[in-house]
């Protein structure tokens, strides 16, 4: 008997002081990842202005190598990925110097028009500041651990504007098919009060209801299944290429900044045998493919082709903003053979292309429900599922840990 | 680039068999717990008729007990137990006669008063019709496991009308803290299926949307948290007057009919001291309840001694329909105390306890909004993980295995 309520007050004290830290770790990631967010919205605002502003990026891209070569190496690619790296290789110790690195490397790529998203730095950023208060604290490894997982579900939440998808994708993310559960309750937390933050200081988020609900029948059932083997093969082919071209930088023998100028300056090229369209989040085109405009097919390769070289060639930044643009692009394409309506398909393309390259369907389930409601939910979760079968034991993150059998 | 496309048509494979086997497990299931349920509901409305029917009930329990006890033991106490043993145990083999054993024993127990759910004969019944598929078509241990969770899941979906939550109870409640993620993609199907088989079949579900959305603030939060420790407590109670009493149930060396008989004695005058409220699913209750009527405070203490004795002595049935009676009742009680309205707590009662007993924060968390809608979701998810924590190892599964260190 006393043993059971010593147990239980052990437990209780437990509950109460990862309520209190994670409610601090989700006002401090809360304020952060507002600060970034409103600097990179500035300077994105201010370059936009210019027609063709994107003519620095052979610069841009120099400048973020090198001061990532020379201060923090950790703030290179994009940076849930890190994040992961340092999770399960140094019980979350991040170095610092990351987080004001991370966050100047991004403004200034997505400022000159480079393709990448802004999630990772938010995760990064978050997940440094979580480390740094542990650091102040004394935290021993397994507290800081908890402590870091915290931030990446805290900056996934004040980027999306979905707290509950951030919890879950922080928990999920790490290794698949083993949910870091010891870490549910500060992640939620967390997550659901810096969202609360940056929503009260005037971060804004769309949400997409869809316009249709459709019946249950073999059609569309058989139809989501084929949406997700589409989207896992997208899937495949964008982490192939990833990892083709990250080979080829690390086989080009020269200094990492003018890899840079040169991966900046196929940029410009590319910019101007295609268009602008292509260039930095792509807010705009995620947003059209989800009124359920027509965008061109191609849209969804050609993305693939400009954030693989952003993010290979020295620029900063993260990879689910560009893996939504190519997601919602590619069920865009979709609809053009299928019974679904066009927004209905762009917003599953996207969301099962997220379960795909980062193996959390649980994660990018819940985000459908929190980003467009429950309308096609099911079919939604279905296709997720697949997409994140077919694609294998690929990942864009090469440190998450995969502990399941998908056959 | 070969051995790729081969590991390809591996996965393409066995993505496309189990959506085949899962949607035939999904309608197969559907369509046994639809039958379980009209036999049910028909046999409870002909008894409820009677003013004096409970007064069957020594007689009824002494009966199920019987031909539990003759036929197949493993229909005895509540079927999720059992099921999960038999997965960890037997990888999912389970006795053919418990289907049909489980059905009559629980509509005797029902129909005659005693205080039992009907989700664990659903899932019962789903995984035993799966293990029989899976003898038929003489499936090996790994895919009769997956199969067995099908039913599970199916079966609670088809129960609650809750899909999406019933696919993640099944693949989160074998193993607390390491979900089993080999399952998703069939829980997922063999629910949604089995779900609209059962909808298309006429078993109708009633969903409650709360009709206030608390603003996030420091009050509400802390009053969340107030509700997870309340509702731990709450099932930390539950469990121990369990294990007691199914201690003593095995102490007694006599004849277990007759001990059903004494059980359903004991019940028959607890109603005279009490009411017929603590009979049957006591569905009229829970919807009280979740309509924002105020319940005497004593109805889930009341209610847990005549779930325990049901179940206990004799009594063939679910856990989780009575979970619900006392979670709502208990959070409706302690809306005397707290800022959030009555209907709101009563939901977020109802979801804590059942999160907590069977260590299931994240299926809980879902089946909220699925049942509940969005408003108060964060609330409630916040509260659902404290009460999984402060309830400890304890489990009302006791063959359920816990990996997880919740301090």
């Amino acid at each position: 008997m006393k043993k059971k309520l010593y147990e239980e007050i052990v437990l209780f004290y437990g509950a109460i002081k990862w309520v209190i830290l994670s409610t601090i770790i989700g006002i401090i990631v809360g304020i952060g990842v507002t600060v970034f967010l409103k600097l990179l919205h500035a300077s994105i605002n201010l370059t936009s202005k210019f027609e063709y502003y994107y003519i620095l990026l052979p610069f841009a891209l120099f400048i973020t190598a090198l001061i990532i070569e020379k201060i923090a190496p950790e703030a290179k690619g994009h940076g849930t990925e890190k994040v992961i790296e340092s999770i399960h290789k140094r019980n979350g110790k991040i170095n610092p110097l990351v987080v004001p690195i991370k966050l100047i490397g991004t403004i200034i790529t997505l400022s000159a028009g480079g393709s990448a998203g802004k999630e990772g730095p938010s995760a990064q950023i978050g997940a440094g500041l979580a480390s740094i208060f542990a650091d102040i604290f004394k935290l021993d490894d397994r507290n800081r651990k908890k402590l870091v997982i915290c931030g990446i579900s805290a900056g996934f939440a004040s980027v999306f504007g979905t707290p509950i998808a951030g919890a879950i994708f922080g928990i999920e993310v790490l290794i698949v098919g083993n949910m870091f559960y010891e870490a549910l309750l500060p992640s939620f937390i967390a997550g659901i009060v810096s969202f609360q933050v940056s929503s009260k200081l005037g971060i804004s988020y769309s949400y997409h209801p869809l316009s249709f609900n459709y019946s249950f029948n073999e059609l569309h059932f058989a139809e989501a299944i084929i949406a997700g083997i589409f989207l896992g093969l997208v899937s495949i082919i964008f982490i192939e290429t990833l990892n083709f071209f990250e080979d080829i930088y690390k086989k080009l023998k020269i200094w990492n900044p003018v890899k840079g100028l040169i991966g900046g300056s196929i940029l410009v090229l590319l910019t101007l045998i295609f268009s602008k369209n292509f260039l930095g989040l792509g807010i705009d085109t995620i947003e059209r493919a989800l009124n359920g405009e027509r965008i061109a097919w191609y849209f969804f390769l050609v993305k693939i082709i400009f954030t693989i070289i952003t993010l290979s060639f020295g620029g900063s930044g993260g990879i689910i903003t560009p893996i939504f643009f190519i997601g919602s692009t590619a069920g865009n394409f979709l609809a053009n053979f299928l019974h679904f309506d066009r927004a209905t398909l762009s917003a599953i393309g996207m969301i099962n292309l997220l379960a795909s390259v980062t193996n959390t369907p649980i994660a990018s389930s819940i985000m459908f429900i929190e980003l467009f409601g429950k309308n096609n939910a099911y079919y939604a979760i279905i296709s997720c599922i697949i997409a994140f079968i077919i694609n294998g034991e690929r990942s864009v993150y090469p440190s998450q840990v995969i502990q399941i059998r998908k056959r």
